[in-house]
């Protein structure tokens, strides 16, 4: 029999327990390991979860977990990076396995914690901390472990995607469809976490740590959110054939891995881009295996708890045959080798609030051309002489550093009327 | 260092071979383990693969293998189900981990060969024997573990997919196309396995398998192919919001497992519907993780080869560890629970050959009721006075059983004047 100790019992904590209750019988039939919820630490130990847990499980006192000799795995499942870190390195120390939620936390104390675990021979599940109940953490490492990974692209903040559905379908505005998810519990009250990136950052920083055998850290990740994005982009994006997703994105190019955050056109024919709502994927290019996509529920109680489960099961095996860390890779990193933003490669979508004036366009086209910036089409659209009205350039692949220099010059112009939208563009459209 | 030898040097050996030399230093990093391919047995040992071999690594005889004591990991990769069969016993009685992509042997011969397995102590690695790149027998197994599985519908034969592609973008006739993906090799010159099913139907048993614990054979598949499927269905399925689709379809209702392979409507927003060409996509339901979709190359070379090296990598692990068999859970399956075909529920299409006369429509919807099969829309196309024109008919959930007696007097009466089509139809339409 292996024992789990829960700390904190919130959403994903009451979904754990629900499926380790719920399905003990099915896990003990797949694993041929009886898998026992010992106990469950949280400081309020009187709210109703809809959930009957034998008696005695529920404590306020988290020590009584990490100071149990029967307890093999505690899960941590009160999020932040503070107290969240002391009990992991403690759990740690005690020996004691480990199943975290929490991308922030390996984000940023990934490293340390990592060797932590090697030096007391423990493992480190983290599969509930990318997306949810898709086991991206598991296909990354082991089905995917024969190839080489050229690229990964994640939408992986279920709030941010619901947003940009929404301004899609609706043409609505940000503040407007923000408020909407705010009322309907998809955003939180302070959204700033998800629809600035930060929380993709996470997760991508941990997604590219097991494609690249790196430890990188949130500080690594470029990162720009959603909350500029305007209807308009989003008509002239259709337009074009592409939507707007906010997209996650690590690449290896010449050996060099670039990782940024952003809201990115894709074309509407990659099913990618037909990902909706508050759901999830991760499409992963590998050497060998070539484009595959991973899909499912980011968030939520049973989807979440269906990973920290998967990882329980997992270590609880590894435990029972006596081989912890098994599939641990991380232990030693290769040194890192992180592209500079201002280097990488990528294609653009601007939008120029340009003068309705003769030449305009020659200007701005001069300046790109100056900085070897090449255009693949123009929309220009309205007429009100002497107005701004929008001027939109699609450019062919060009460098970071000289469109951050173009379009600096270009704003300086006295014929721009406001700040230029620019929006990332990446995969080639069919035809 | 763990030593492997391939058994069939075709498509997915060259494949296999060409990872495990190119990516050797790679999985090494990722694994701690040096992987060494040590030996490829052929019949045909002159052919240019493009690929250079250290010398001593090709052979004609798969004994120099077998009897190799060297040789932790066979690699079955001849197909068929007797040969196969034969090597892979062999492999298993002589203590070696065998790794197979062949899902007629397992979906024939899997009993027998996991007794065997069990007996010896040795893992059977399948990962490549179902949608080719795509980890989906590690989701199923140990990603999503903690659930219980609702429904697998899986789009797991890319001839038959490419098929139905073209012929609903194009409108072409199944021969035609049929006739074009074999020019460019998507289909075989005897393309009867891939496009009655029979393919689809050994991957589902192995899936299903996994998913209940039981263990399917081909036999308890019902099974029905695509080369009836005529333009004007997929045309009327388009008018109706869906797409057809040849899908393998397990679920569990009332503790009994269907298992089917089929054309099959499904909404046309659904994210499956959007799964094209020779590409293949396993959707399944937890009943923790809730809807999940896996995407990628069913086929091939390197995707196989991929899926392939992934479980040599898994087993080399456990070989290292000493604890062999460690994610199996196939030893002991649960007896099976299979529905009958007669008590399968499903909602239907039919399109009906009917004279064009008054009163044709009440005499079919009268048979239709008296049988508890309720229509939900009705389509009647074309007018030719006394001449047979479509009548298209869609249901509300039917029995399998009530249908095929409602058709069959249906098909006798004299205002029907040919067979009548039938595409079950799976997914609610949104509104």
């Amino acid at each position: 029999m292996i024992h789990v100790g829960i700390i904190g019992f919130g959403t994903v904590g009451t979904g754990t327990a629900r499926i380790l209750l719920g399905n003990r019988v099915l896990l003990r039939e797949r694993t041929g390991i009886d898998i026992n919820l010992k106990k469950i630490a949280d400081i309020d130990i009187k709210r109703d979860r809809g959930l009957i847990l034998p008696k005695g499980v529920l404590t306020s006192s988290a020590d009584q977990l990490l100071d149990d000799p029967d307890i093999d795995i505690i899960v941590e499942l009160i999020g932040g990076t503070t107290i969240a870190k002391e009990m992991v390195l403690k759990a740690i120390s005690k020996g004691k396995h480990v199943v975290t939620a929490n991308k922030a936390l390996l984000a940023t104390h990934g490293a340390e914690i990592f060797r932590a675990a090697a030096k007391h021979k423990v493992e480190i599940g983290f599969e509930a901390s990318v997306a949810g109940g898709i086991p991206i953490i598991k296909v990354v490492r082991e089905g995917l472990v024969a190839n080489k990974i050229k690229a990964v692209y994640g939408i992986i903040n279920g709030t941010s995607n619901y947003i940009l559905t929404k301004m899609t379908e609706e043409k609505a505005e940000f503040s407007e469809v923000l408020k909407e998810a705010q009322k309907l519990g998809y955003a939180e009250a302070d959204p700033t976490y998800d629809i600035e990136g930060t929380d993709s950052a996470h997760k991508l920083a941990i997604l590219a740590s097991l494609a690249y055998g790196s430890q990188f850290n949130i500080k690594d990740v470029y990162c720009e959110g959603i909350s500029w994005i305007s209807p308009m982009d989003i008509e002239f994006a259709r337009e074009l054939g592409y939507k707007i997703k906010l997209l996650a994105i690590a690449k290896e190019t010449g050996g060099q891995v670039e990782l940024r955050v952003h809201p990115t056109m894709i074309p509407e024919e990659f099913l990618i881009s037909k990902v909706d709502g508050v759901f999830n994927a991760v499409y992963v290019d590998g050497d060998a295996v070539g484009s595959t996509l991973y899909y499912g529920k980011g968030a939520g109680d049973m989807p979440t708890g269906s990973a920290v489960v998967a990882d329980i099961a997992d270590i609880a095996r590894n435990v029972v045959n006596g081989v912890p860390g098994r599939a641990l890779f991380l232990s030693s990193p290769k040194p890192k080798n992180l592209m500079k933003m201002d280097d990488v490669r990528s294609m653009y979508y601007f939008r120029f609030s340009a003068l309705d004036r003769p030449g305009v366009l020659s200007k701005i086209s001069g300046i790109l051309g100056k900085y070897n910036i090449s255009i693949v089409s123009v929309i220009q659209k309205g007429r009100h002489e002497g107005k701004a009205v929008p001027l939109v350039v699609l450019t062919h692949m060009a460098r970071e550093k000289d469109v951050v220099s173009a379009i600096r010059e270009i704003n300086r112009l006295s014929v721009v009327a406001g700040k230029t939208a620019i929006v990332r563009v990446e995969g080639q459209k069919n035809g």
